[in-house]
C-alpha cells in the first residue's frame, strides 16, 4: 500500500458514492450505533435475524458481511454459518469480528470453526487476536484490552494461515496479511468508553472492503477513517455521552481532505 | 378532514393528556429510539418478547400495537399472530409497518398474511407499499426510498382492498383511506440518516391512532408531528448524530401552536 | 450506615478503581443506555444470550450479575436460571429487577420463583415493589409510578422475607433490609421520560454491591450517584434527547466531592 492517505481517502470516497449495503450480523447491545455509524458514514446497513432471508439479500443485493460474536447463540450461530456460506459462494467480502474470544469456549469453538469458512478481514482487539492465533491470551471483557503491538506477531501468523488480512485495533491500529503491516496511530482512548465504537468498527470494515482494491485497503481504510473520526469526536467532546453523538457526526462531515490532513500512518 | 391543522395539534394534546399505552412489537435495531420517542411525545411505550404476555397486556391496559417487520424471526411472527388476534378482538387498534417487504420472501409472504387481519393503518415508504399493493418495486434495503407520490395510486388501491388507512411516507407524505388524501410537505432528508426514525414514526402512529377521531386523522397526525419536529431538529442540527437527540428534544417540546404554525399540508 | 455521603462517595471510587465486571441480563431496549453507564461510571458490562456463556463468565471472572425481567423469554428464563445458580454458588452477589411485575402473569411467576434463589438486592419502583410482596396494586407499565413512600412497608415485608436488600425508586429512593431505611431524595421526574435509565440504575445497583462492604451500601450508593448525575444532567438540559446525553457525562465527571456535596440523605 504505496500511499496510505490515498487509500484512505478514496475508500471514504467510494462509500459515499456507492452505498454498500452491509448485512451486519452482530450483537443485541450495539445494533443502534452500527446502524447509525454505517449511515453517517455513507454505507447502507441490514439487520436481519432469519437464515433464509440473510441468505436471499446475500444472494439478491448484499454488498458485504459481518459476523460480529458480541452475544452469540445456538439459533444465531446457524443463521451465521447460512450467511457465511452464501457470501462465499457469491464472492461477497465478509469480516469476522471474535468479541470475547478466548474468554468463552462456545463463541471460541465457533470462531474457530469460522475461520476456515475465508473470512476477508478479522477485526480485534489484541487479546482477541492472541487468542484466535492460539496465544494464552486471558482477555477479560468486551472493552479490556492489552497493547495492541503485543499482537502484531499473532495477526501476522493468524493472517497466513487463514488467508485473511487481520486488522489489530488499540493505541496503534495494525493491519496485516501476513507479510506487508501498515500502522495507524490515531483515535483516542474515550473510544473504548462507549460500548460499540469497536464493534462498529467491524461493519465499516465491511463496508470499506465491499468498495476498496483489495481486503488490505479496506481494513486501512476503516482504521483509518475510525481513527480520525474519533480524534475529531474527542475535540469537541471529552465526556462519553456527547463524544458519542459527535462521532457520529464526524462520520458523516468526513472529507477526504481532513483524512488526509489527520491521518497519522506510522 | 376539514382542518389538518387542528386534526394534528388537537391529537398531540390528547396525547400527551391519555399517555396511551402502544405495545410495540418492532424489530431489536430500533428499540430505543422507539421507546423514547413515544416518551417524548407523551405516550407510555411497552416492549415484549412473549406471546401470552402481549395477549395479557392487550386484553389488560393496551391502547394501541405497533408491528413492525423488521428483524422478523419465525417465533416474532407468532408473537405478533397472536397479539394481532389479541388487538382485533378487544377493538385495540394496530399499526403494521412492512420494513423491506417485496425485498425478502419471509415478511413479504407474513405480511399479505397480515394484511387480510385488518391493521388501522399501514406505515410504508414507497417501494414497500408499491409492493405489498402488488406492483413490481425493487427496495434496496429499509432506508432506500423512491419518490413517495409514485405510490400514492398503490396506497389507494391498498387502503380499499384491506381497509386500513394506508400512510406512505417520504419527502411528502401521504395519507389515504382509498377515497381521500392529505398530504404534508413537512420532514427533512436527514431522518433518512438516523436509523429508526421512520420505525418510531410507527410507533408514534399507533399512538396517534389510539387518541384520534379516526385512524386517517391519526396516521395524518403522526406524520403532521413527526415532520415539524425532523424540521425543527434540523435547524438546531445538521449532523445525523446531534439530529438525532435533538429530534427527541423536539418531540419533548413540542406544542399544538408549533404544529399550527409550521404544517404544511399540500 | 452511619455516614450516607462516605459510604456513596467510596462506593464511587472502588468501581473506579476495581472495574467491576457486571454481567448484565437485561432487556433488549435498554441494553445500549445500560452498558454505556456502565462504563461512564467505570465499570465493565458484559451482555451475553447463550447459558453456559453466562456460567462460564462469572465462573472464571464475574464481579456481579443483574437480571431484569423487561423483555422476559422463555429461553431468557433459563439463561437467567443458570446464570443465578452459578452466581450463588460463588458467591457472586446479584440484582433482581422484575419490571412490570404484577402486571403480567408469566414474569411475575418468575419473579417470585427468584425471591427464593437469594437476592443481593432487589430494585424497583413503588408499584412493583408493592406487586412482589403481596399487596393488590395495578402497575399500568414499566415507567408509570406511585409514590415510593407508599412501598416502604412493603418494601421492608419483601427484605424480610427474602433475606434481600430492597431498593425502591421513585421520587425518594428508599433502601431497607427489613430493619433500617436509607432514603435519598436526589434524582429528577426527567429520569422517567428516558428509556432505561431506571433499569440501568439496576446495573449499576450491582456494580455497587460487588465492591461495597454490604448490599445495603452497594445499593444505597447506587441510588445516591444516580440521582446525583440525575440533577446534573438536569441543570445541563430540560429535554430528554440531550439529558439522556448528558446524564452519561454526568456520570463520567462524577467525583466523590460533587456527590458529598449534592447528596439529600433523608
Amino acid at each position: 500500500m504505496k500511499n496510505p492517505e490515498s487509500v484512505v481517502a478514496e475508500t471514504l470516497l467510494r462509500i459515499r458514492e456507492k452505498s454498500p449495503l452491509v448485512l451486519a450480523l452482530t450483537n443485541s447491545v450495539v445494533q443502534p450505533i452500527t446502524a447509525n455509524l454505517l449511515l453517517a458514514a455513507g454505507a447502507a446497513p441490514v439487520m436481519l435475524d432469519d437464515a433464509e432471508e440473510c441468505v436471499e439479500l446475500i444472494n439478491t443485493c448484499g454488498s458485504a458481511l459481518l459476523v460480529n460474536l458480541g452475544t452469540l447463540s445456538r439459533s444465531q450461530a446457524e443463521t451465521m454459518r447460512a450467511a457465511v456460506r452464501a457470501a462465499n459462494a457469491r464472492g461477497v467480502p465478509w469480516v469476522l469480528d471474535p468479541v470475547a474470544v478466548g474468554l468463552l469456549s462456545f463463541r471460541t469453538g465457533f470462531a474457530q470453526e469460522l475461520l476456515s469458512q475465508k473470512p476477508s478481514v478479522i477485526r480485534g482487539n489484541a487479546a482477541e487476536i492472541l487468542a484466535l492465533a492460539g496465544y494464552d491470551a486471558k482477555p477479560r471483557g468486551p472493552e479490556s484490552t492489552c497493547g495492541s503491538d503485543s499482537a502484531v506477531v499473532a495477526g501476522k501468523e493468524l493472517a497466513i494461515r487463514t488467508g485473511a488480512v487481520v486488522l489489530v485495533t488499540g493505541e496503534i491500529d495494525y493491519v496485516t496479511d501476513g507479510v506487508g503491516v501498515a500502522a495507524f496511530a490515531n483515535g483516542h482512548e474515550m473510544m473504548t468508553r462507549v460500548t460499540g465504537v469497536g464493534c462498529s468498527m467491524g461493519a465499516l470494515t465491511a463496508a470499506c472492503v465491499s468498495v476498496a482494491d483489495c481486503p488490505f485497503c479496506g481494513a486501512a481504510a476503516s482504521a483509518g477513517i475510525m481513527g480520525v473520526a474519533g480524534e475529531i469526536a474527542f475535540e469537541k467532546s471529552e465526556a462519553p455521552g456527547t463524544f458519542a453523538v459527535k462521532l457520529l457526526d464526524a462520520f458523516y462531515e468526513m472529507t477526504p481532505e481532513i483524512l488526509r490532513s489527520r491521518l497519522k500512518s506510522v
